[in-house]
């Protein structure tokens, strides 16, 4: 059984090294060359706009998922004409706007910032009146790690911000100080079975997520888990789904939703019975699914821009190494690196180990 | 950094699995067509009396290893005229004749079964008066998985039996009563740290393994490692090993030892802290050893001849299902699965599980 996936890069990567193990082959679309998730598979290398080859794609593989949200919807249709994809259009369509994804957490009762649609200059001030200020404009599309958002502190900033987006199309969200961000990673099957992790708590820098850590018997698992349940049910969703929210004095406000696996879910691979890249084929396979429970403490911690030597990480207890084979690069991941323990402490003193090769790296 | 493998079958297979997330590359040396550890890495084929080829390898990798104990030495000299190779060729040659290793066991006081040299059917009689019977010859080269042994029951059996061996150099060994085959599998890296995981209870079937039990706190645990440490130590080695013995009684007795990952140490990819697979690449690349301990009760079953469905074996909880993507063939490794629990009755069940799968496969 032949698994096709649009996009090549460190989660195409990770989804074959859980897969070959299954019996599974891989063939990546990715117009770029020397993908890092060709190590697992065969890489086709075209644009996501050639028909032709993505046909030719689809052709050479049983079924097809994919790992970044922005694949083209165009590219999707193309191959949805001789293969099964999941998570299906519908998912993927509903994310690629942030508006229309704010919409449907609204329309299925799940909270969320508040928010409005801006078209315009005016716009933006109607924003700032009825939602107050700080506020923050957030592409509608595209935007990834942080990219494609701008802060507008005061009525005086209104002007320059809104030059700032430079038309494009945007979401003015209202500021929330969270006490925390979470988020909940499931995986749900065509015949129904839906397993969700434990929470992770995320720390982001700059917009980019820095680390995770899993959270055994969070009190606000329950209340996750029950967004994700009519995500996942409203969608008609088969696969990983990851759902990000703000934990504002324990209420859950939904950010926004990943229709794929997710950096917030790199610790189970190491960290739970059963990975979350396991889980994906499973559930797009509709295979039974594994067991989601956490084996310890486990922290993951992004590699951003470089990366420390295996050697030095691998000196740590329980540390355990992902390199995505990527080239180094200011603010691009480029691998990551679990650690586990049986306590709490115990974690926080690996992270501490980690935290200071990053500081010598 | 990029390792070279000779050989290119499903050891490599899992070795790359577990060295791609640590950055390295493989490049896998084999004749044949097709090698299923061709999916982790590129495949070079060329014959082992090519030394050419072998130089070309060994100039395209940064250091080299083997999954096979008969690997010509022919070619691993070829190949360490440029490049370390790990395990040594001492340790290679010492296991690639029956009668030298048992000869080594016995200089360093490593405990065996009684054998002696056997080269005419008059050393076959005296054989069987000096060791009594059933004896059982063993080729000296070449044989795995119970392949080149003959059983002779009493004196009658000597002529057959010899005209079996079909002028094959072979050794005598007594037949041993053992109370359960074990095995212990340790990783020495070259600044002399080294490592045990726990050890396995292995049961073979037609001489080819079926089975292998972790036995935390095993009571013959010390006396397995002391065992290894001092072949390790006598053959300046590096990287994992396996040795496996035979329990009389609560002596240990060494049947053989195989210089590299070994299908016995298979459970520790999903039941100890750092696998076999990931060990062997820190050992040779001299890297920080990782946690051998177990995780849980855990059993490998291998599939021999046929595989049963991912679909079908990933219901059982805990499950690990690893397809080598390999031709099924009567007699032939072509996967294995590890099962693990938290306590030694609920493993039971689930292999009962397994097993009922193998009965209707």
């Amino acid at each position: 059984m032949t698994i096709g996936i649009l996009g090549g890069g460190q989660l195409a990567r990770m989804l074959g090294l859980a897969g070959l193990p299954l019996g599974l082959r891989f063939n990546v679309f990715d117009p770029a060359a020397n993908v890092c998730g060709g190590a697992i598979g065969t890489h086709i290398r075209a644009g996501y706009d050639n028909s032709e080859a993505l046909q030719a794609f689809a052709n050479s593989v049983d079924i097809v998922t994919y790992e970044f949200e922005n694949v083209a919807i165009h590219a999707v249709e193309c191959v949805e004409e001789s293969r099964v994809v999941h998570p299906n259009k519908k998912a993927l369509f509903a994310t690629q706007d942030r508006l229309r994804e704010k919409e449907l957490f609204q329309k299925l009762g799940i909270p969320t910032v508040d928010f409005v649609a801006v078209d315009s200059l005016e716009d933006v001030r109607a924003a700032g009146e009825s939602l107050g200020y700080p506020l923050v404009l957030k592409s509608r599309s595209g935007g990834y790690d942080g990219k494609g958002q701008v802060i507008v502190r005061s009525a005086d900033d209104v002007d320059a911000a809104w030059a700032d987006t430079a038309g494009r199309h945007v979401i003015a969200e209202g500021f929330v100080a969270f006490d925390r961000e979470v988020s909940m990673v499931a995986a749900r099957r065509p015949s129904g079975e839906t397993v969700y992790y434990d929470i992770a708590e995320n720390a982001h820098s700059d917009g980019i997520l820095r680390v995770s850590l899993n959270k055994p018997g969070d009190p606000a698992a329950e209340q996750a888990r029950g967004h994700v349940q009519k995500l996942l049910e409203a969608l008609d969703y088969y696969g990983v789904i990851a759902l990000e929210l703000f934990d504002v004095g324990g209420t859950l406000l939904a950010n926004e939703y990943a229709p794929r696996v997710h950096n917030t879910g790199h610790w189970t691979i190491d960290g739970a019975v059963c990975s979350q890249f396991e889980n994906h084929l499973r559930a797009i396979l509709d295979w039974p699914l594994g067991d989601t429970s956490s084996k310890g403490h486990c922290a993951m911690i992004n590699f951003i821009g470089d990366i420390p030597s295996a050697e030095s990480c691998l000196a740590i207890p329980d540390a355990h190494y992902h390199a995505y084979d990527k080239a180094q690069r200011p603010g691009r991941k480029v691998g990551h690196i679990t650690v586990c323990a049986p306590d709490a402490a115990t974690l926080a003193e690996r992270i501490n180990r980690v935290e200071a090769l990053l500081v010598s790296a």
